[in-house]
């Protein structure tokens, strides 16, 4: 703990929190969506928290844990489901929920700093009629840096792809961890160094994003006999180019019933639903699509309910993405999740041969995005999870055909991810942390460059062991 | 005459031309693109121009010239290439061209007469940081009444489909040619009676379209050795899902250097080029993702052109679309075009092989386009012309090859389109002009019942041998 007493001698000033339940508090996110990740760091904590307002301070806080060779991970609102802002090593969690002030918006882009909520900035461009292309079901409590590290995508995926996708991301300020902190500006390719990259090699403090045009989105609830159904619709909707939509996802029954329970009044327990958020001059064209379509069944349109009813509802991004999964959790919380892709064209069949296939087991939910320039739908099946072997079992059934998995069930990049090492990331934090004490234990590629991903090995990170 | 007579007195202190130099040139659209339709339809020549300024004054035209059983051809500004506009039976040119106040803009919608110039739309719908989604490249002379009865797409269509499509026209304002016209108001599934229909069922009087984001868009030419990269480069950016692009149309040598002649300093004559509409915000990307591609040399961009260079450049979408072939017609008269939709997924093989079979006789030209829910793209190449009967060859080559051409060599709506009657839009002339009176000669489903579309014969209004 010496180290630790210099270290705070040294940021005397800043907002250092070092009381115990708080810095538990502040050294956790979303990780126990995943009954696996509950297990391995459950009891992962760090030593304190620092709170930052501005990049100055996070350079002082850089510079001397560098000198202390304290391990930092940098946390925004703590909102994912990764654990990506789990400070495996302990160390100083750095919080920048305080840095957030929206700096500038301007025609088609927004500047802000990285602990700036995603919602907030949506307030500050509105008045321009813009707003963020993508933001997860978190919109109303994640940073928008959280996203850019730990995030992929969200609701307007459906529209503009994912964060890896050019153009998504404009531009990053990113401080690195050395001797003498630098101060870089990305953009273009190099902005892949830093995105999705747990903040692993740099601190992100300040973030330009495109903006799109803002709508008062209707929410939308249709009703189907059957998850195929729903995801036909689903599919066919997405593959009209001159509707609207911001959200399109087919949630199998009986999830929408069971756990949507302010919507609940709405559902069937039998029906499988479509959530949907609608720009509002596009409704009448909707009307006429889905009844072209057939066997769709209106259950909810935000514009035409009555105040009553729509009295405490959440709105339709809270019931999608991992809110799904969260609305399923409250009501059971052996619950859990899986992230899948299902590729172009086959998706609709893969997603419902796996529906059908894996039963209540694996209650289907997809999410419909652009990937690649076509409509696909990435899955959320809700798990009702009996062990580690069983889910390990499911996983690999959705690959074995084809569909692969971004494991929720991993702490790493790598296994979360694409399952190789990413050269342009570890390259960067050579340069950027060459003491690896940023985010420790979450980028395999570092920690254990002989680390075979073809084995059915999870990587553990050893500093868990401590 | 006696009818017209009687006709002209019924419309007294309305303006009617009928000053046989000007009437014919109301009575001529742009035709003349085709040396088919030139020898076909020059001759073609109403009676009397009639110019509104209300919907009440169509009222009053339609009422009279039902009674007098007098034809009625609507015309916007005559910019059509199928002779959309050419009264085939002579009679009334119904000019709308002065019926062209935008009525309201509101987020997402614009409301407007239908003689509105779109170009004009957008000055009146930019202050709210608004434009159209779709346009022709006769964006700064066409109506949007015009381009909704006779056009199907053009820029913005990489983004949003075609008028086709669900959610790209909200709503119509028609009147019908009966004793005692009426005045409908079609939405949804409606629109399709009336859009592209020539005008055969009804007239449009009022447009209301949906609005997107404007951007000061960058003009981009690119610039490639092969055509062959020109296409696969404009296939890779159009599946790029986060770069916003209003324009991607690749053009091959020496179509460029030769046609456009205020460009023709940036381009070498054996360049094929890739002209692009880029966001501002998103140059950064475009230029990181055209490094990664490779092979690309950048021409021009608008953004960083001197004001030298941009003195006298007309914008990117008049070089686009059919301001492809205008500019080649003005080198050389004696050039036509097709217009041909490459299907998905193999639109870029099958686009490059028709380039290399037919070479310089036929120098390609693509237009990619969102196409139910995928990227593929429409050509307009450019055609060497010979004879009517190589022309019909060439047609036939690009259709034993899978790739349907819509044949800009025809009048009829069902030669120019899908080569098949469409019920809804006879069925809606039925009800709407039971006399046959708007258009004559356009909808075949109407002249002749039984005429056979799998026939090789082309159709011939017999009006046309009056």
């Amino acid at each position: 703990m010496n180290d630790l007493a210099a270290l705070k001698a040294d940021l005397e000033g800043l907002a250092i929190e070092d009381n115990p339940q708080i810095v538990r508090q502040k050294s956790r996110d979303f990780f126990w969506y995943s009954p696996v990740l509950k297990r391995q760091l459950d009891e992962v904590c760090a030593d304190i928290v620092v709170t930052v307002t501005s990049e100055a301070e996070v350079i002082r806080v850089l510079r001397a844990c560098y000198a202390h060779d304290v391990p930092v991970t940098t946390r925004g609102a703590g909102t994912g489901n990764y654990g990506q802002a789990m400070p495996l090593s302990g160390g100083v969690v750095l919080n920048l929920a305080d840095m957030n002030k929206v700096l500038e918006v301007s025609t088609g882009v927004v500047r802000a700093e990285a602990g700036a909520i995603m919602s907030t900035i949506d307030d500050a461009a509105r008045p321009s009629g813009q707003e963020l292309r993508l933001h997860p079901s978190t919109y109303r409590t994640a940073t928008i840096g959280g996203f850019v590290a730990g995030g992929s995508g969200g609701v307007g995926s459906i529209n503009w792809g994912g964060l890896r996708d050019f153009g998504n991301i404009l531009r990053l300020r990113v401080v690195t961890m050395e001797a003498e902190p630098r101060i870089l500006e990305l953009s273009g390719a190099d902005l892949h160094k830093v995105s999705h990259a747990y903040g692993t090699n740099g601190v992100i403090t300040e973030v330009t994003m495109p903006l799109t045009a803002a709508y008062d989105w209707v929410d939308v609830l249709t009703g189907f006999d059957s998850f195929a159904e729903a995801a036909r619709f689903a599919d066919a909707l997405a593959n009209q180019d001159g509707l609207l939509l911001k959200e399109i996802a087919p949630i199998a029954a009986p999830v929408p019933h069971d756990y949507f329970l302010r919507h609940q009044k709405f559902i069937r327990r039998d029906q499988s639903v479509c959530a949907l958020m609608v720009a509002p001059f596009a409704m009448d064209a909707f009307s006429a699509f889905a009844s072209r379509f057939g066997g769709v069944e209106i259950l909810y349109r935000s514009d035409l309910a009555s105040d009553e009813d729509k009295q405490g509802l959440p709105p339709v991004y809270e019931l999608a993405w991992n809110h799904t999964t969260l609305r399923g959790l409250r009501v059971d919380p052996t619950l859990t999740y899986l992230q899948v892709l299902y590729p172009f064209p086959d998706h609709v069949e893969k997603a419902v041969h796996l529906a059908e296939l894996l039963g209540d087991e694996a209650p289907a939910h997809l999410e419909f995005v652009r990937f690649d320039g076509r409509n696909t739908c990435f899955g959320l099946p809700i798990i009702r999870y009996s062990s580690e072997d069983r889910l390990e079992e499911i996983i690999r059934i959705h690959e074995d055909r084809g569909c692969p998995v971004f494991n929720p069930h991993c702490y790493t990049l790598e296994e979360g991810g694409m399952k190789q090492t990413d050269a342009v990331q570890l390259a960067f934090k050579k340069e950027a942390d060459p003491k690896g004490l940023l985010n420790p234990g979450k980028m395999i590629a570092w920690e254990n460059p002989d680390f075979d991903f073809s084995s059915d090995q999870t990587y553990l990170f050893p500093g868990l062991a401590r």
